[in-house]
């Protein structure tokens, strides 16, 4: 069969030709849920806010395998620097182009087509496998997996192995494996001074001036080495704001934001602490507000979850991946905190969220190849 | 004569309730350049863009006595929180209130009726009087004084002693003269790094970081103690930049802006290498652009000018006048390069700029005196 013309290609084709930004799913979720429900899926939609979301399960048993993913994706940009139009989901070469190719609907289709495979392969398998669909990962992801799990923890359904098909590869597919996510903490701080004509400083306070060398001292803290799944803690500023434009006016305060990426070494509050405990000599002036964006969570290396993905890959690839909790936050620090094992593993992600988004025929037909031996793995290997 | 009804304060309000902002002088210099055509001045109008400027003088030899000044006023702010509207120069008790009371029409008003006084006594004295007056101190500076300046320069006509009625008083009127000003010199500093995502701090490179020990470095400096006649070198930042807003960016670069006050004890060009080799030890990628809006002047204390100010407050209103270099800049620095004595002395500055401004009637009856004086001491004395 032609890579072109296999049914995860034309699945993942039918629903890249529906443009889907954050919020509307626009019908994905009912091309996914017409497709599980003719392989006896129990379909439920749990719609919150604008977001449509999808839970759909068959089996009733444990352990519980979930397919993760979002039919949400993020805006084109200008659409005449696109060389395809971004919703035709055109063929060029090997490459499937569209918005939404490499994150994630592709891997959508893979999932259903390696579940598909497998369903009629083992009709009688054990335990279970879900669908969890959003169309809220990329935006405030306020009413999507959060609230879909809540659910499921409020009637006791425990999920025991999440896979995500968010694109993790990174040089060719498979190599790469997230099997966590460092935590965010956000900080809003805000230093006070005395605003004053700059030819009077006796009469103003600089709150720039003020708060440099605590600043300095701030930035300069290491606030872990790291351990065996995380890369060292991080503080990073990304905004300061001070003075009115004018350059003849002493500012009244000074605005830093700042972002931690942290570690399983500290918590929120270990860092809340830190930062009090650098400023307390200083004897600033200040306001902090804290936001915490996601706890940061790890799924052991030698969990069945990683142990079945790496085999699969390597069965089906001939090499084993690496393990990284490094990149940005995902809907895995939903799940995690349920006590599910959760990785994220789908396609290569070196066009995502930019123009011409694109995504490899043959990388997506492997795709759902390591994902139809995952199922084997987690389900039937003990059978 | 009733405080209120005197010529002083009649020419005030004619000036005061002409709405002259910034930079139309609406009529103000035609009053101004007719009373002085009825003592024998000879009115020169000398407009450069939209700038009205009027030099008037009366003699033809030295010592030549400049009387200095602007009719433009700053804008009102919001009229309905005025108590009075403020081109309506109403009188309530012994206060002439209106913007420009006190900055500073009201001091031209003086000035004339001094000068009317002075030639009716002494018609034929020695020397000469000037008026310099501009529309354009509270604006860009940029055809006003400067041009008169530079158009007497050009012709040698030059000034010996200039009093510009600046508003200098400070507690009571006479309290305080300024005697100089310190130079003014602003930078743009801009601190390149390279943007990046905030997960992944290790492809960016966050140029706040790199810059905080730099600008402690910087705002710590001592640059001078200051000397006889001026405060220290102060330097202030005003404005701080860096960030698109999003909290999961980090910044490619930071632009900070800063400004010195300096003393006589520096140049712009000690100031530049200071910086320079403050920031050296750093590596930092930066551009610096700089902006000199003034060189620091100062009028000593035992020259003729200052003498004979403080004589003529001591002898109206009982005390000697402090001498300061400290405040903003004002049309001084335009002046005081071609080897003019300079100072400013005008009524008390508490309401400047102000909603409300005003200024009280019996100070500026007693300015009146006192710049009657001040012509007295000044080109009487030795005849």
């Amino acid at each position: 069969m032609n890579s072109s013309q296999t049914p995860t290609i034309q699945l993942a084709q039918q629903l890249l030709r529906i443009d889907s930004v954050t919020p509307d799913d626009k019908g994905c979720q009912t091309i996914i849920a017409d497709y599980l429900a003719k392989l006896d899926f129990n379909n439920e939609s749990m719609p919150f806010g604008e977001v449509t979301n999808l839970w759909s399960r068959r089996g009733q048993t444990g352990p519980l395998v979930v397919f993760a993913g979002h039919t949400d994706v993020v805006p084109t940009g200008p659409v005449e620097k696109w060389q395809y139009p971004p919703f035709s989901a055109e063929i060029d070469g090997d490459m499937l182009c569209a918005r939404g190719a490499a994150d994630m609907k592709s891997a959508i289709a893979c999932f259903m087509v390696a579940t598909e495979r497998f369903v009629k392969d083992y009709p009688n398998h054990p335990g279970s496998i879900g669908f969890l669909i959003t169309s809220d990962e990329e935006g405030p992801a306020v009413n999507g997996t959060v609230k879909v799990i809540e659910t499921l923890a409020a009637r006791q359904e425990k999920i025991d192995y999440c896979l995500v098909g968010e694109p993790s590869s990174d040089k060719k597919l498979g190599d790469s494996i997230k099997n966590g996510r460092r935590g965010s903490l956000n900080a809003t701080l805000t230093i006070k001074g005395v605003q004053g004509h700059i030819a009077y400083p006796q009469l103003a306070d600089n709150p720039v001036h003020k708060a440099l060398p605590a600043l300095a001292a701030l930035t300069a803290i290491e606030w872990d080495q790291g351990n065996a799944y995380f890369p060292p803690t991080s503080l990073q500023i990304s905004n300061v704001r001070a003075g009115t434009g004018a350059t003849n006016v002493i500012p009244g305060d000074l605005q830093v934001m700042f972002n931690f990426r942290f570690s399983t070494e500290h918590t929120p509050e270990s860092l809340k602490a830190g930062v009090e405990a650098c400023l307390a000599p200083f004897n600033l002036d200040y306001e902090i507000s804290w936001n915490l964006s996601g706890l940061p969570f790890v799924t052991p290396a030698e969990g069945e979850l990683i142990q079945a993905t790496s085999d699969a890959i390597a069965h089906c690839l001939g090499y084993r991946p690496t393990l990284s909790t490094a990149g940005g936050t995902s809907d895995g620090r939903f799940i995690a905190p349920t006590g599910a094992e959760v990785i994220e593993f789908g396609p290569l992600n070196d066009t995502i969220h930019k123009l011409n988004e694109r995504v490899s025929l043959s990388d997506l037909n492997k795709l759902t190849e390591v994902y139809y031996h995952i199922l084997i793995n987690l389900l039937m290997k003990a059978a």
